[in-house]
């Protein structure tokens, strides 16, 4: 996917709950993210993707720009890479009810946005 | 503060707890921030600042960028637009502790970033 002329168009904050006993795994872990799989968000639109940790009560806020958010997520559902790492993360969180991380986040409400 | 050349070197992202009982006019407010408020913020250097909110429990995350995040957010401190609307904003906060919102906010750990 280009980037040339490419409009973010929407802002997507989210939030999902780390155990706390598993933090410092899952710290060390996104550090080196796969490459095939920082590839495929890319490929999918996902951009200034970041995520931030509160390591008070584990609880985790992700932060990402798209031109077209809902599309860019869809876009990551089906892919190899994307099961085997939600797979992967997926003992991290609590309060999943069996999903995949990426199935169990909490998409928030932006009510406020500055340029 | 000219944009241009700028370069955004740090993000950040913080959280405050929101009372739920007054979460309504939080976000009403939050759609009418005053033009001088927001016009401070654009001089001190806040870039792309987003606030998302959880409704389940009050969560509210920041998102910002910035050129140089701790002078962004020092620069805020003495102006007395800024003065004025943290007072104002206050009571809509728990575990401040007697703090306005911009001293009191956490700031999280950036545990993942990809461009």
């Amino acid at each position: 996917m280009s980037r040339e002329g490419e409009t973010i168009l929407e802002r997507v904050g989210f939030r999902l709950q780390l155990k706390l006993a598993t933090i410092e795994e899952y710290v060390l872990v996104h550090e080196n993210v796969w490459p095939e799989m920082t590839a495929a968000l890319s490929q999918a639109g996902w951009r200034n993707y970041s995520l931030f940790l509160d390591r008070t009560d584990g609880s985790l806020f992700g932060y990402f720009e798209s031109s077209d958010a809902q599309a860019s997520i869809e876009a990551m559902k089906g892919l190899e890479v994307n099961v085997r790492w939600q797979r992967e993360m997926a003992h991290f969180f609590d309060g999943l009810n069996g999903r995949n991380p990426d199935d169990g986040f909490l998409t928030l409400e932006n009510v406020f946005f500055l340029a």
